[in-house]
């Protein structure tokens, strides 16, 4: 079982949870935080670490510049940071194909493979948000069909500067002078439709060969752009059926494409709310339940459906939801928000179901509760591991790793010792062959 | 007297260093290296630490992929990780504003002075090779007067993003539930030649209120863009006379823009080769030497003079080099060149020459004569520190830590021990006002 210790908010998952008594305040800004949680992680051999990240603050709405934590670590330099500070554990980290250059990305993610030995990945995101585009140049934001596209060829170039270093180019021959083998080094004269680069990287073939790339898009784009590029795939279902659906979905995809699934790991998101009984976990989160302003619930509820719900009555019905095969915003959220429409009489409960529920389904109860469920996701073939979206942090994320993963320790489900190796080796992912020829 | 330790190859500035036996070999991917060379700077209490960079590999000519140490870790990387395992020494990280979106080096910026508690400065640089170019969508290099008003720009923006959350705008008000004070959140809406950027960053304003800024070239252009925006000038003069002359310019630009000079530091370069005595020196530097490679030697002046020399005799004459005024190269490099044609007779001559004696004048010999330079120009005022050019590392700058350094403390010339603070506070420059609206 692979397990993935998420934040974006270093304040939790749910969206308030800044406000709770245990939550950090300015210590945020401060290596000590994220060096704690990633020394707990990694006593209890965690897979990785696994940071989400915009490029802007969240303010399409008033409310949000007040009540949202909105100031946070880029996430790059973070992990830069946090690589010194730890031996084994891995690193997600999220990078916009949107709004970043390739040759820049590339650099960057190989220089955290080295210095990392190993241990970093590529959440590659395309930046959904006005408020992101509105940073770079752009009114609005890009379109959802050239956004994958780009990502598309961004994804084939960064690999590409990857491989123009072959593995055994760097020579560092003092007696003879020869740095370098320039029959190993590559050129990519790339030159398609976004981009146009020469090559090579600057920076040598890293211990991973490529840092592992991670996608987290249930659309239809993200499952082919996931299928087509990703190791791992973050993915948002609310149940088994619908995780059986889904990892047959993609499976097929998979072959397809000529990849084994084995090549590939699917990782759902989990929401897990860990307690010394249901009733004490059903409290832990109507307490932070509490926390949430109806404002930014509504505003929240606003910004998924790119639908200013300002305008409407809120005890009354929700308008019609756009359509998805047309929706430039993020389709992720737009599904979650028509799947509880159903559970919802009015704007004001559906925006707080919304803005309380998150994303992905919670997983509560005592040890026991949650470690059943994981196994029975786990041996159904329906997950290969978990991402863990802690509702409150520190707190959920410490208790989580010396509770629930015990438990599963105890039941053979995961590792008690780190193998050796590559965050790559540890997950069993072939190291990638040399593509530079490929085109 | 302010001390700043420069590395652009790992392996020391003379350019075939990497060759010399106590060269470091494939550690220069490792953390290890930099950490030991960060932990010898900061044991004797230098400034900072300098990491230059390029945006691709030297292979204008066929031997830079053979014989040029072109592959290295990507700096802000770097300095992620040495910012958590160091706790007083300053990093000056070079970036380009040719090929990079100011949100990103904003962020990047600011998060990383948070993690290292007020410890970075951004070393400005526009990017002359058209190797760089050439990774970023373009097929020629920008042109010189093009990349200096992008700079300006760029600089602007990057600033007013920082400036974007004032000191007091992030409240954490738990209670209240107010994050942050929306009055003291500011909107950019800047709409430029070169970008549009609406912000505000998604950081809190970070320790030093804006990181440093460092600025390294002498052309006309780089001298307005110092004056402007830099708080640390990092200049080329080959004497006190030449430095007297570069201070009075300097000067005469600030108060011209209204600045005081203490507000600005002059750090010359110096290549210091220190040994038992001055023949010892010498041969150090002949051993050196011997590494060079005449086809690299060539190549190189070719590249600086934006000439293909291989077409002409070897041991003939240098043909006429290029008018500054129209150089779109590096014009630094164009006036070395030209400084030294008198020296040489051959092209093989003139080659050599420069290939070896790199951009800035030696400081060569005991420990007393070494110091007694430093000590010469730092009192007649050309100099209120130096960059710190080691031909051969690890070597030379442990040596110069470990022997200069208390040579220099002994004379009261520099610090025993680090002032708290930040590197800005350290330096005696004051905290930056908010100038977000000043447009």
């Amino acid at each position: 079982m692979v397990l993935s210790a998420f934040f974006y908010n270093p304040q939790g998952d749910h969206r308030l949870s800044w406000r709770h008594p245990a939550a950090p305040g300015r210590e945020i800004f401060d290596l000590d935080y994220y060096r704690r949680l990633a020394e707990v992680a990694e006593e209890a051999k965690i897979d990785t670490i696994f940071i989400a990240d915009h490029l802007g603050i969240w303010d399409t709405f008033e409310s949000g510049v007040a009540h949202y934590a909105n100031a946070r670590l880029e996430p790059l330099s973070l992990v830069g940071a946090l690589s010194a500070v730890t031996k084994k554990i891995g690193f997600i980290v999220t990078a916009s194909t949107s709004y970043n250059e390739p040759y820049n990305i590339a650099r960057t993610f190989a220089s955290l493979d080295h210095l990392s030995k190993g241990r970093v990945a590529w959440n590659v995101v395309t930046s959904a948000l006005e408020e992101e585009a509105r940073n770079y140049g752009l009114s609005a934001n890009i379109n959802h069909a050239t956004r994958y596209q780009r990502a598309d060829e961004f994804l084939d170039v960064v690999t590409r500067l990857w491989d123009s270093w072959e593995d055994g180019a760097l020579l560092i021959n003092k007696e003879s002078g020869y740095f370098a083998d320039p029959s190993k080094i590559h050129y990519l004269n790339h030159s398609g439709t976004h981009f146009k680069v020469r090559g090579p990287l600057n920076v040598a073939r890293s211990p991973q060969g490529h840092p592992l790339i991670v996608q987290a898009g249930s659309s239809e784009a993200g499952r082919e752009l996931a299928t087509d590029h990703a190791d791992i795939h973050f993915a948002v279902f609310r149940n088994e059926d619908e995780g059986r659906r889904y990892r047959t979905d993609i499976d097929e995809r998979l072959v397809k494409k000529g990849r084994g699934p084995e090549s590939f790991l699917l990782l759902p998101g989990i929401l897990p709310v860990v307690a010394s009984s249901r009733q004490e976990a059903e409290e832990r989160q109507a307490a932070l339940e509490e926390l949430m302003i109806d404002r930014v619930s509504l505003d929240l509820l606003s910004s998924w459906s790119a639908m200013d719900l300002s305008a409407y009555p809120i005890d009354g019905p929700m308008p019609e939801l756009p359509d998805e095969a047309k929706f430039d915003g993020w389709r992720t959220w737009l599904n979650i928000v028509k799947s509880e429409t159903s559970n919802a009489v009015t704007i004001r409960q559906l925006a707080r179901k919304i803005a309380n529920t998150g994303s992905v389904p919670m997983v509560s109860g005592t040890v026991t509760d949650v470690a059943d469920q994981m196994e029975a996701w786990f041996t159904s073939g329906v997950a290969d591991g978990f991402n863990l979206m802690f509702p409150l942090l520190p707190d959920d994320w410490v208790n989580f790793a010396r509770s629930v993963v015990p438990e599963l320790q105890r039941r053979g489900l995961f590792r008690t010792e780190y193998e050796e190796g590559t965050f790559r080796d540890r997950l069993q992912l072939p190291r990638p062959a040399n593509h530079i020829n490929r085109h």
